[in-house]
């Protein structure tokens, strides 16, 4: 944890002063995307100190070949890996033939900013070069919301010592690799480039999957912001790689800028034959527009996005900071304009995990995209997976399951699993829960039960089926149970009966048959249609019924508790308050079955149960078992603070609801787990969003019907959110003892606030 | 499996007519091994077919970076690989200048013998080529175990349809590949070659572990018997390989042979410098005595090996070859000579696995060894874990255990952990207990004492601590537990008090204070030694005993058995018999999670604790736990069926002994896991010794005395076995209704025999 990285800023992420050190760490941190593509915060100029290059195409992916010590029946052959795409940023500059890289000058005023507001990183200094001139940088760079195939980058130079002549060296170059390459191979295969007087393009498909993208730019140079015909020289030109080169004399104080047009146009969006016209109709519209227009776009695109999905805090730069940079990255990673696309744990800012779907977007983020979005975002997410539900079935296959039972994948691209690691791959199967938790979830939040006779009822069944054949009959017990999981903890692995996974097996056999009997009464030709694909008939349908009536979920009498596992109570259990710090975390202090046979919660995990299924219990059972397994909970997970923020703040734990608040929505800014250079953690950050507004806000959906239980943190003067709540938006803003809403629509709307309806009319302000 | 492979033959391994689809099988059964190195029974002439190339140096190994999917803290950095040595066997031939490639003649009356009385391996064949030559090949190859750097070969070459030009292309290389290499790395780098007229040496060194060899040869060229001087011509030199070729005309009926001396002087025996010197007098002194004499010496020694280790099985061919086959193996893997080698699983006939020591050594071959060499064996094989203590002791400090606690590893080379999957290398802890137990065995079986007192009590010592500090004490039920594990059935991981694991870590400490105050009694001199080493005191000997004495033992009333682990009988307990053969072997067929949750067992693992145990508990209870866990067993590990043989005949099952009497004696003959081409089974081929000594003969050590039981499956007709018993040999010779006991030694020897005891004198037959 580093408190002293950012500087606080309500709007900006901020970086003061260079250190080699940490360039990795903030490559991540002002990484820019904006849902079709992004970069890590990597320099334009050449940097000979450690870095991690990074560029992503949304959609884009590549089929590693599958590294394991020991193989086992089942895995796939295939990891897909985020792909580090061709590189369209790169200027090498040149100061009177010196290449500027700053791990060889003297570097002063460096400053990094990401505004957020606005959707541009800006980063600039003072160096002084070997060769002795001094010069000013300043760089803006963003990646365009309205025309998503292009970036654009102003780089200036002004010789602050003497005049130099300054050379610009732009480039694409498809010549890249992943960091994390099972085997060191290439994922792209060159197909060839061409460059006009100020434009370069590259073409590259990548290997087995035959993503071809062109890589393009455009550039023009300035002098004190006047545009100045360069004639580029030295070109270098191979398959992979075009390189142009721009000279220019300026004197002390002049200003050379070079203006560079980039991105990607890729084949899943034009035909192959089409990329290089498509990347020159980029270009010529960004000419058409130029640089203060596009930029200016980019800021009123950005306005539109906050509109809706700002969250304001008053009193605490530091939090308000924090929830601002979550939504912030979530919306330049995922936009739900595509639903071939889903939100990748690492955005577009590293590679690892690979893959872009994890059960992280139906439990965090479906939420946060349903509230801030048209309703279709949200959709288009389930949409995927029914789009997969074909390849889930055929992953259960392997694992042995028949009858259309489906096992979606831990990890995807396509459908297809792409992890290997037995003990969650194959174990950690209450993924299917949270799939079949956001249908429920999307028609409790939208109203919109259309979904499930057109699609959703389709994977219910699917899933209702894995689960019906997944459980064993304990004779001895004589219930069912589910053997050999590992649950939403990580850090318990291959256990038997986990509260978590066998409570929501058994809710989603009572939801599918509950949805069959609905769509049966009011759907009938979908009834019928999907009777029909999935030869479900009332028998198969009582089976399952045996086994969720009769699933055994571990409980102990003495504590009053839920169990997590069969034999929780075996274990030490000593809090965490009480383990020497030196031991954390333990994920890198400690060796795996040391954690394995601790008592120690990586996150949420019974808690998770209880935080999706809260009707079932009362406030009282909450609490008890709050008070059970928050005390053994590491939160070395990105997804475990906000879960627990939002409970300690249903239970009224004002202070450790927020302490939990700045740990979910601060994890990557201060650095909490001390790995921020590898990327950022996207999918959890809808988690801080669901922290303020299901948290301190209080809000539920309960019977169509928006409810809040407002609190606020005593560090704060007050906050506000708002909601999509079917097509009307909702302002809520909360100071101390008073709660004002207003409504942007045509209806008025309901709410209970603390148990009592308040009616808000459009347009009008409401305080409680 | 195929039991039409090999013709049964009682002291040879033959192999009729040839088939491309079991040149790699053949390899692995056709080995041979003289305990210092050994080759698969590779070509010596080049085949373009599929092959799987190794030659091996016992104790010359490669630690090839570790190959993870996702690393866990502890792992270890490398993997101790077997290392395929330099090849000294090749001779390429050609007739008129064609390549004799038995992937592209006619191959008729194709042969392998492998004479495991005799010690040698011979294939003869007649081919026809593609330019018509027809030839009559006839191959003798043996490695002599009186000089045990030393290979001969002899390669003879008939003509049968014309005279020709026969071409011999030996050669010495040192650029061989493992096929199991991690990265595809090369593990050798070539120091340089020479060559004589008849001579050449490559010196080559393993990257990392620095193990020099020098690889030699020597040629002679004869016709018809006679020498013949041909000088070589063509001779290919590089750093990496030497080849010479000499050409002979032959007429029809001649035979042109080539004698071909070869081997290895490897830095572990020799200076570095003095490797070719050494290489030079291996020659010398194989010139000296000849091809015949050379031969004949083979003969002897191996004459010597049986004299003490032969079974013989009268009326029962298949029988008798596999015992011998099991028997010659073990002796050409390990031979006991040298205290820092080690019995590998594949012993010289593949890579797999890795490493040379696993527990096996001390679960199943100690008792072989003990009982058929001189007892210095069985104590070289207890020092070698004497020696690795100190690493032990590394080995559990990174898991995070302290104050001298020692967890040996579960596959090692030089006392590292080589291995790298959490559930085992972490979990299988259970070794340890083995590694205790063989102390115990090997002063019950000899009564040498001394071994304790000098060097086994540390050890004891360090695995005490081991289980102490590993065990949790369980408030829930007010006992000592150990929690996460894996058991010796690999088909469950991360369990909970596994039964072995629990018992044997109990009786590990028991036994560990019991020598403490044996030692401190006995021994003074040597106890002050020791609690000065291991600063170990009363106190903390205390705690030890509080464990031990309140271990739990999950135990079921129901049933009256013990559990093989906490949960066992939420299972589905549906017995083996009852699985759809299409299911089978379920490691082939079933995912990974699966299997886990089956209640299928893969090798002994309660039953593998009777048998360690079999005297803490009644026969009745034996056959109630054989009757409970045997059906739920798979056997899916070769170290399965000869404790199940065992039992079995311990409980007067002759046909179900029988049974798996052949499955562990042919396991590797009639491929039964259809995996021979990977390599053999050696370890578990001291089960198969143990089958029949312990489990017909029902030989047991009590209280100083052999006691026996013997029983013979009705197929047989009679058996014999003997047993070096303190320096003394008793031959036993069972047929039915009489057992037949002779003394080779200086001392009346008393027997017990089903309860009775029995007077044998020296050198007097008394029949029972």
């Amino acid at each position: 944890m580093n408190q002293d990285y950012i500087v606080p800023n309500s709007w900006s992420i901020i970086e003061e002063g260079f250190d080699a050190e940490r360039v990795r760490s903030s490559e991540s941190l002002f990484s820019i995307g904006n849902g079709a593509m992004g970069q890590r915060a990597n320099f334009e100029e050449f940097y000979s100190g450690h870095t991690f290059q990074g560029s992503y195409i949304a959609g884009v992916y590549y089929p590693d070949k599958t590294k394991v010590g020991w193989w086992k029946n089942g895995y796939p052959e295939y990891f897909a890996k985020v792909l580090n795409a061709p590189n369209w940023i790169g200027i090498n500059v040149l100061i009177n033939g010196e290449a500027l890289d700053l791990a060889k000058c003297e570097v002063r005023n460096f400053k990094r900013e990401l505004n957020m507001q606005e959707g541009w990183y800006n980063r600039s200094f003072e160096a002084t070069l070997q060769n002795g001139a001094e010069v000013k940088v300043n760089v803006t760079r963003f990646l365009s919301l309205v025309q998503d195939e292009l970036g654009v980058i102003k780089y200036e130079v002004t010789p602050l010592n003497r005049s130099a002549q300054i050379t610009f060296e732009p480039y694409v170059d498809s010549g890249v690799k992943n960091m994390d390459a099972n085997w060191e191979e290439t994922f792209w295969e060159a197909l060839g480039a061409e460059y006009g007087s100020n434009e370069g393009f590259v073409t590259a498909r990548t290997f087995k999957t035959h993503f071809t993208a062109t890589t393009f730019m455009h550039n023009s140079i300035l002098l004190n912001g006047t545009d100045v015909q360069v004639l580029p020289g030295d070109a270098e030109k191979t398959d992979k790689k075009v390189s142009l080169s721009y000279t220019i004399e300026a004197n002390i104080n002049d200003t050379a800028a070079i203006v560079k047009f980039g991105g990607y146009t890729v084949s899943t969006n034009h035909a192959e034959a089409e990329l290089i016209n498509a990347a020159k109709a980029n270009i010529a519209s960004a000419k058409a527009k130029g640089y203060d227009a596009l930029l200016e776009e980019q800021k009123q695109a950005w306005a539109g996005i906050w509109e809706m999905a700002d969250i304001t805090i008053e009193g605490d730069v530091k939090a308000q900071q924090g929830i601002r940079f979550n939504i912030f990255q979530l919306n330049q990673t995922y936009l739900g304009k595509d639903p071939r696309l889903n939100i990748g744990p690492k955005g577009f800012t590293g590679e690892k995990y690979g893959g872009s779907t994890y059960w992280d977007t139906e439990a965090y983020c479906i939420p946060f995209y349903m509230a801030t979005k048209d309703q279709q975002v949200a959709r288009n997410l389930l949409t995927y997976r029914h789009n997969q539900l074909g390849r889930a079935i055929e992953n259960a296959g392997k694992l042995g399951f028949t009858n259309g039972a489906a096992l979606y994948p831990m990890v995807t691209m396509n459908g297809e699993e792409c992890h290997n690691e037995w003990e969650i791959t194959f174990e950690e199967i209450h993924r299917n829960g949270a799939i079949a938790f956001a249908i429920y979830n999307y028609y409790r939040f939208t109203g919109d039960y259309s979904y499930i006779p057109e699609k959703g009822l389709e994977v219910l069944i699917g899933i209702a089926r894995f689960w019906h054949q997944r459980a064993t009959f304990s004779s001895h017990k004589n219930k069912y149970m589910i053997l050999g999981v590992t649950g939403p903890n990580e850090y318990e692995n291959n256990i038997n009966n986990n509260f978590y996974t066998n409570y929501i097996a058994k809710w989603c056999i009572d939801y599918a048959v509950a949805q069959i009997a609905r769509v049966k009464d009011e759907f009938t030709a979908d009834h019928e249609r999907i009777m029909g694909i999935t030869s479900l008939d009332a028998a198969e349908v009582r089976q399952w019924q045996k086994v969720a009536d009769n699933m055994y979920l571990p409980y102990s009498d003495e504590f009053g508790v839920y169990l997590q596992q069969d034999g929780f109570l075996d274990k030490e259990l000593i809090p965490v308050s009480q383990l020497d710090r030196a031991n954390r975390p333990i994920n890198q202090k400690w060796s795996w079955d040391r954690i394995l046979r601790s008592p120690y919660i990586k996150q949420a995990d019974v808690l998770q149960g209880f935080y999706f299924f809260e009707d079932h219990f009362s406030k009282a059972q909450l609490e008890k078992h709050f008070d059970f397994y928050e005390p053994l909970t590491v939160h070395e997970s990105s997804l475990s603070p906000c879960v627990h923020s939002i409970q300690a703040a249903t239970l009224g734990r004002m202070e450790q609801a927020y302490t939990f608040y700045l740990r979910t929505s601060r994890l990557d800014l201060d650095d909490y787990n001390k790995e921020v250079e590898e990327g950022l953690h996207i999918t959890s950050m809808a988690g801080t969003w669901m922290s303020i507004v299901e948290g301190f806000g209080g809000m539920r959906v309960k019977n169509d019907t928006l409810h809040f239980e407002p609190r606020i943190p005593e560090q704060w003067q007050g906050y506000s959110f708002k909601i999509n709540f079917r097509n009307q938006v909702l302002k809520v803003s909360v100071h101390p003892g008073e709660t004002r809403f207003s409504l942007e629509g045509g209806r008025q709307l309901k709410v209970v606030v603390n148990g009592k309806e308040v009616t808000v009319q459009p347009n009008e302000l409401v305080t409680v």
